[in-house]
């Protein structure tokens, strides 16, 4: 009789340690039995493909994902393999396959060839693009899903929208009204169909599916802000709510969940307020795309973003999404996923400054840079390339040229 | 009988409304009665060169200073020209000549040409530069600064650096030392002369040539910390103190003045921390350079530090010293400066959203947005040059093609 194979809370709740487990106790330095309590809790998921195993949530540190992948008006695979590459050459811990050009399929199995780290997707997406919104029924879409789990995606990206959500932001104050891709196809295939959200509907069988393969439900963030002024009201608290709801449901079903919450446009200071609240709803690891903390930088995205997921990682956010020089304003470019990718990266790391204190690599980097030891540097940047690139000849740099401080004042030490 | 122009504090304490006060009410649409007040109590500054006026301290936007100037390893005067250029272009509120290779006079003057921002200068440098510190007395020291304020220097910073404060940066845990060039300057001549901190010393001296010119005094920032690890010892305490002592001496005596502190490498968390102490000691305008919060992000130190500026000036820090890309690497080229500058710009915009609240840009920018109305949305960026070189054909941009959520769901409601 073909048994299926348990997924990592069923083995966390009966105190297995699984080999994920131990791989990634071990890239995070921490107990296996600690992890293996957050998983059994609910607290911490592993993602997984083939050998590469991912864990995000309590007690871990901050994890970054990377989108790519085609548009309808823009498809060269080729660059998306090139970001794919680029993208865990860099640091990137995740990568989603947003794709809705050319042929989904074969994109996806090509950026599979590409990179070894766990792949999410949106499968509505495929669904949508693949089929058009008008044509699509809930088989369909739980059909995208069987077929996509098949070839091996990480996580799923499943939008809970529900007609009481759009209904609020739309009598709400909104000035962006919905702003997320998978999210408005969800709730286009519910207006146009006049049915019910098919995640929710058939959420048993979308969870069969999940556990089969072990793979991470990841609770998308519909009703996030598209702009500072609209953040969190009605349809936000509402969607909160229901992916905790639903996030629990999940759990105790086996299938590790993770929720986005608190994306978009966020006010710096109510990032921690939101972070508190949600933790209120949900113990599952939490997935922030930005948040951007102002409307106004447009073109430099990834750095007010940094600042938000910064601040959000501090407060306890677990998981990253990236954002680009490029965000509001096309497909990022390969280098523009790499500035977007060390931003974030910058973000993780201050995040967890917070949360853990100060981190080996800020004390190594210290002392290589107190003995104007520029190799040292390079090696415990958060990205050597560039700082080897930007590094000086050996001794001081051009910027103190004959007065550096640090040596002048080693000097006058030693004559003391 | 020759008689003194009043300083900014003098007609404001008589309940005078300077055209300079009234310049910058205007421009930060704010009652210059409440301005007058606040100058008056020593909590604002007005930083002047000819026509140009920037006020700096509390109800006041967060301002950006923009570093500049040679080194005795690269003297490239027409580079440091287009730098100012640069800065005054994109936004900065004041320029910092810190040059020290060269004919210094003859490149401050080029850049007094290129620019009508407030300039500051760290009289130190060139002292030390022109005379070397093993020749140089108080008197050269008070001579240059004479001359500079004649030139028509609108700020300069002096280091109050004490011999308690070296040997407890020494005799402490510190992993970088000293940092701070200017401070390392003034603590070479103390040491090498056996002598007093000629600022110090000579104050009332001092004082009365910052009066006579109403140039704004910045108290440096001497014993900020060089890495994350060297935060907020006994040797920045001590400088805290002192730096607030000898502001309120000089309020007192008619001379504007703000405090440089918290600069250097903090921990996210523990800026706020170190704002509400240092506003414990002093009213004054608090100037930041930084504070990095992770010390790792080598060739991004400006995105790092706008996550550490963004948080200080939410906190309360009045005053930003952008980093560039360049920082501990070499002096910035003019697109580093332009990259700092922005990033700054961003930090300083989010910190004001904490302090104020949103802004009419950003509530400009996202009308643009929710019309897809890309010139509406390059004319309300913080950069609308690069916004504009980003920004798409009229309609969906290539992010979203065929997908926009924001169109998708236009329709959608107007079908409801």
């Amino acid at each position: 009789m073909y048994e299926r194979m348990k997924t990592q809370i069923e083995e966390a709740q009966e105190g297995i340690i699984s080999s994920q487990m131990k791989a990634v106790a071990a890239a995070e330095g921490i107990e296996a039995e600690d992890l293996c309590r957050s998983i059994a809790a609910g607290e911490a998921v592993i993602m997984t493909r083939g050998r590469c195993s991912i864990g995000i949530g309590r007690g871990l540190r901050t994890k970054v994902n990377v989108n790519l992948g085609t548009s309808t008006s823009r498809v060269h695979p080729e660059e998306e393999v090139e970001k794919a590459r680029i993208a865990e050459l860099h640091g990137a811990d995740t990568i989603t396959d947003l794709s809705t050009g050319g042929d989904i399929t074969a994109i996806r199995r090509t950026i599979f060839a590409a990179t070894a780290l766990p792949i999410t997707t949106v499968p509505i997406y495929q669904a949508a693009a693949g089929i058009g919104i008008g044509n699509l029924t809930a088989e369909d879409v739980l059909a995208t899903l069987k077929h996509q789990a098949e070839e091996g995606v990480s996580s799923f990206v499943l939008h809970a929208v529900s007609r009481e959500m759009i209904d609020a932001a739309w009598d709400g104050e909104r000035i962006m009204g919905v702003v997320s891709k998978g999210g408005s196809m969800t709730a286009a295939y519910m207006l146009t169909h006049d049915a019910e959200n098919p995640f929710v509907e058939h959420f048993d069988e979308v969870l069969a599916i999940l556990r089969e393969h072990d793979i991470v439900l990841s609770l998308g963030n519909t009703m996030r802000s598209g702009c500072i002024h609209d953040e969190m009201d009605e349809a936000q608290k509402g969607e909160m709510r229901q992916n905790a709801r639903l996030a629990a449901y999940a759990h105790e079903r086996g299938v590790q969940t993770i929720v986005e919450g608190l994306g978009g446009h966020v006010r710096a200071d109510r990032i921690p307020v939101y972070l508190r609240r949600y933790r209120e709803h949900s113990p599952a690891p939490l997935f922030v795309a930005g948040p951007l903390p102002i409307d106004t930088a447009v073109g430099y995205d990834h750095i007010a973003g940094c600042v938000g997921a910064s601040i959000a990682s501090g407060a306890g956010a677990d998981y990253l999404c990236y954002l680009t020089p490029a965000e509001h304003l096309s497909l990022p470019t390969p280098d523009q996923v790499r500035a977007g990718l060390i931003a974030f990266k910058i973000a993780a790391h201050i995040g967890d400054s917070i949360k853990y204190g100060m981190d080996d690599e800020d004390l190594a980097l210290a002392r290589s840079r107190s003995r104007l030891d520029w190799d040292g540097q390079v090696a415990h940047a958060i990205d050597p390339e560039t700082a080897r690139a930007l590094a000086p000849e050996p001794g001081p740099c051009t910027m103190c040229g004959d007065f550096c401080a640090v040596a002048l004042m080693k000097r006058l030490r030693e004559q003391r």
